[in-house]
């Protein structure tokens, strides 16, 4: 057996996640790991779940990051709190809502969908409509940045609506988390889950997530045990709390990344970053408008670190998209599901989200459509 | 908010993992991420599934790393195969194997114990028994290094005898693999997980798995979809396999870590490698003995890199691990579960099953008991 030593192109992320790394990120990745109960990493583990809540807006206790990518996030939320025959509203405009529903559908739960095209949002009027024809769903679920259309989905109406009662508010903001506002408490959220790899700028393969008091009061009165072991909160919870009780050993390393990420955040922010991701969101849409691309997204509700468009005749799909990769080392998305081979995704987020790489991904796109 | 750069004490691991991690490893960690469909990526993937086969000693075409440490992989490798109702034996000789009952039965599996007292193997005519009385059962688990207690569980018998029949061979090497034999193909074994930060020395985060084409065709064989879509096989093996086709997004600089430390044993040889933790494991009893601690497992079924001892009086629970962590920056690990505060345990585990480690070890437990 002959496998070389590592060397990987060093590529421009401009997908849908990852994004690229700090190189502040990426040397506390090289730092010698200690183990999931020394007491140094227990401070580690507090720092962390301080800067999640910062990052959150949430005083929620239950503020932690879970051991696998966003999809485990998604599966964290659902599974710890959906018992057969619960009935969950789930809002579905693209492939992570849809996401949604198989992974509740999984759980037995009942499910009430409730859709719209790909490229809009759900009005939160049908939303709450749902909500007031099945009073008794325990969950209402959405996803706050559908990456696989560029939406950005407004909340606040939604969970004023929710706030006082019983159902749970459970938003995906696996895309949106560190690029855009996400007022977790403000917005009357109550289950909420990210993912590492895109607008935080750490490696994929952690999901953070914060639940309200009003989630765990629901999971702590469950009548069965959680399905899923390793995404038990009711035990994770005891590890990440005072007790450090060890549940499973820890991706030490991933969490150095995940507290440092959160610091160059801090350092940066948050405001700022937000006003980083909304202006270059702008101008990099202003330039592929110029080039004859066309918003797939509505307008109206455009994430600024996930751009949506369909493309004009003149860019061929997938060979432009090869040829920025092998030719200018440039990462651009194609569609998901029902829009593969028809738009593009192109990504702004976290240290991907530069002034540098819209103009260079701009000339590449010019120079291949001129050869 | 005041969070300062990441600062932490420098560890030697003897703990029941995770272990220390080689510079070539923390050096491949710092590498800039690429895309988890980047044609350069899927080259890296191939690569460590071919070094896992390698070490696992197998041809299973599914044969991957899971994006969750090792109880991710255990999840993995009973939510894939169960079905409500369906009769699993399980061996519970140590926490990891009460683990395996309580997911098995979180999936409605209708589990059947056999159990022998912590610090014992569970003798393999048992097991068989157990099989016999039990034939229409689906799945047999056991662990082959139970890191509770220190002790190598013998498999080939039972592999032996479930190799013509329809109950698949459930192994956990969580431990095991990378310091002792394990061969999958050769052992009759169907699903077999491990986890990295033990004898790969590899940080924590993933589990690699191999499962039999016998498996394999259980899994198609569903009568219900998988429970988790996290870890759902049918689909993981559409990304892993020429598909390439999305799941979830890899954990990519995890995976560049574990193909250098796969790239470590290769060069290194298993066999040598084997061979190393067995010397190693031995001087460490004899240096023990000497001290006055006593095996706490079976001395002829004892595991090389994970050494369970009752103390004797001179040593002070918890106070003197404290010291030497504190003092002299070696972890070792206490009891778990029924063995809390009544073991230690001392981890020699790939990089960490060091000659140099052992003398440290044993010099500071005497300075600390003379002082």
């Amino acid at each position: 057996m002959d496998i070389k030593e590592l060397v990987v192109p060093e590529r421009i992320l401009m997908g849908p996640g990852p994004s690229n790394i700090s190189y502040r990120v990426l040397k506390v990745m090289a730092t010698p790991i200690i183990g999931h109960l020394d007491p140094a990493f227990l401070d580690i583990m507090d720092e962390i779940c301080q800067m999640l809540r910062e990052l959150f807006k949430t005083k929620n206790l239950i503020t932690i990051p879970i051991s696998g990518t966003g999809s485990a996030g998604m599966e964290t939320s659902f599974v710890n709190f959906i018992e057969p025959g619960d009935k969950v509203i789930i809002g579905v405009c693209g492939l992570f809502g849809e996401r949604m529903v198989d992974v509740a559908e999984r759980l037995k739960a009942n499910v009430v969908k409730v859709e719209s095209n790909w490229g809009e949002i759900i009005s939160p009027e049908k939303m709450i409509d749902a909500l007031k024809r099945n009073l008794d769903a325990k969950i209402l679920a959405i996803v706050h940045a559908e990456t696989s259309t560029g939406v950005a989905q407004p909340l606040e109406e939604i969970g004023d609506f929710i706030k006082d009662r019983d159902t749970l508010f459970l938003v995906d903001t696996v895309t949106s988390l560190g690029g855009m506002e996400v007022k977790v408490d403000e917005w009357g959220i109550d289950i909420c889950y990210s993912g590492t790899q895109k607008c935080l700028s750490v490696p994929p393969g952690l999901s953070p997530l914060t639940i309200s008091s009003k989630a765990y009061d629901v999971l702590k009165k469950r009548k069965t045990k959680v399905n899923s072991w390793y995404l038990d909160l009711t035990m994770l919870t005891r590890y990440w709390g005072k007790e450090r009780f060890y549940h499973h050993t820890a991706p030490i390393s991933m969490l150095f990344a995940l507290r440092e990420g959160l610091r160059i955040i801090m350092d940066e922010g948050v405001e700022n970053r937000y006003a980083r991701h909304k202006k270059l969101g702008d101008l990099l849409k202003k330039e592929f408008l110029d080039l004859g691309f066309t918003l797939f997204s509505d307008p109206n509700h455009s994430l600024p670190m996930l751009n949506a468009f369909k493309f004009p005749l003149k860019i061929k799909e997938p060979e432009m998209r090869q040829r920025l990769l092998s030719e200018y080392d440039i990462e651009v998305g194609g569609g998901l599901g029902k829009t593969k081979g028809k738009i593009w995704r192109v990504g702004l987020m976290g240290e991907s989200c530069r002034l540098k790489n819209i103009l260079y991904l701009v000339e590449a796109i010019k120079e291949i459509i001129a050869n």
